[in-house]
């Protein structure tokens, strides 16, 4: 069984490989939640709807975020009722959110909506979320200290990052069934994911790091920057604020200690030997998951380094 | 200034006739909200919606709710969730149950919420609840006690009813300006709305009949029954099930006391003279407002009565 830490189009992206590569139902996702938001009301979690829609070949793959096809009429709706719209939530999309917030407000963990959720859609992996808990991932920038949602959505991504604060980590435990698999896992996988702010608060999560300290077995990471940029997203720009190497050498001392298979790009080879300095075994190969047989190859060649 | 008891579709054609033929802003419509519900955890004002979108010119006027050219995706999409759906939301109707609950979420009041929405939809009559406070519209059937839109919506109104109650009528108090409308209006309307379970439960919060009995000017009521049938909805299904007269008369009875004039339809222009023993003045005209100047001829025969 393969323990994967995920965040959310990365990482969604990877798994979309690996569950064409090894049974899927050998797929553990831990999911990052500290993305989650309160919108129009609703519960919303993107990066466990992200890999459970992708996993469920529903993904919109150009947008990058909600269901393929999807329409917004709601949305247009809504504008008429003159309510601020900066998130945008399509019509078939928005019936997960509702679905989740119902249950939630039943009483319901957030793991026992995630697995209702993908099971529903026919996702046979296990998706759970880091924690039942509310962990929420905080900006600091010189606007002030921003929701995730608010930095990344409204304002596009466009302030500088002081600091990044995962509000609640300290309390949350893990959700069931988590630490079991990071320990019991025959790999633990770091998916290709920002490290600040999608690996980052999974492991804040109480007992998550400790248990990847104990793990016997291999831990391996994908490197989400490929020659200084991000396949997605701010990580880049977002370690550099941070006063962070924004490569695949940064991502790595990041891990260290945790991770000991590191997956870089063919373009960062000349990095591999100083990775490697850090008590990991480096592997270079193709990381850029530009269609299908890349994915598939990239999940086969972390396959291949874990043997 | 006219002040409008109404329930949904029957009352809603009504002051789409009424707001054509004196101001709009001198219609202060007193709204049911016995029907009102929560809906996949959101909470659903039937009538309010149906009498704002038809006032907007926004309500579909086949289906009798919701919004003209709405679309079904999110209820699609519910499906596949695997939940029950018997209540059909369109995706912009849904942004408006979405808001509402929202905002009340927040500690505002329904009243202050169907303002907003109105005065967004561009709707110039004021429309109000009938209270801020939840009054449920109970049936009694042979299957048990129902929740009005489980016998309505659900079952299609196939129980016979034998009671009907309106849990929380007793401690609801009304909204905000109800009691000065009912009191100062030139006219209290009863539109022609189903007398048990639209214009029932308004009359049920405490107060609003009081200050009916107590007016000095004239109330108008519209038989929304004609030759034994309901115009629409369960009305006379309903009345026989109460062992009541399905019938204007049966109507004009429930309003003896707080109506002093009764609008009915050519139709039953024989019980003109009975209902007037009940102590009201009869108006006999053309109710059925099949057409938009049925609509407005109905409202001026009404105004005309009114003299």
């Amino acid at each position: 069984m393969i323990a994967a830490l995920a965040g959310g189009v990365g990482a969604a992206r990877f798994l979309d490989g690996l569950a064409r590569v090894i049974p899927p139902k050998d797929i553990f996702v831990i999911g990052n939640t500290g993305d989650d938001t309160e919108v129009y009301g609703l519960h919303v979690s993107p990066d466990l709807d992200t890999v459970t829609y992708t996993l469920a070949g529903l993904a919109d793959p150009i947008r990058g975020w909600g269901l393929k096809g999807d329409t917004f009429y709601n949305l247009e709706a809504r504008r008429r009722l003159g309510v601020e719209s900066w998130f945008q939530i399509g019509d078939r999309d928005l019936a997960t959110h509702i679905f989740r917030t119902e249950l939630l407000r039943l009483g319901l963990k957030l793991s026992a909506v995630t697995f209702a959720v993908r099971r529903k859609l026919g996702v046979r992996s296990f998706i759970t979320p880091m924690s039942d808990d509310p962990v929420r991932t905080m900006v600091e920038t010189r606007a002030g200290l921003l929701e995730f949602q608010d930095y990344f959505v409204r304002r596009r991504a466009r302030d500088a990052v002081r600091a990044v604060h995962f509000h609640g980590s300290e309390k949350a435990k893990p959700a069931p069934g988590v630490l079991g698999a990071i320990r019991n896992a025959d790999a633990v996988v770091f998916c290709p994911s920002n490290p600040i702010i999608s690996i980052g608060p999974i492991l804040e999560v109480h007992g998550i790091r400790q248990a990847l300290l104990r793990r016997r077995g291999p831990t391996v990471a994908i490197s989400p920057i490929v020659g200084g940029r991000a396949l997605k997203g701010p990580a880049a720009k977002m370690m550099r604020g941070l006063k962070l190497s924004a490569s695949a050498l940064g991502v790595a001392r990041l891990y260290q200690g945790i991770v000991n298979v590191f997956v870089l790009d063919n373009e960062d080879q000349a990095m591999a030997s100083k990775i490697e300095s850090l008590g990991m075994k480096a592997v270079v190969t193709d990381t850029i998951m530009s269609s299908l047989s890349k994915k598939k190859a990239l999940a086969r060649a972390v396959m291949k380094a874990l043997d």
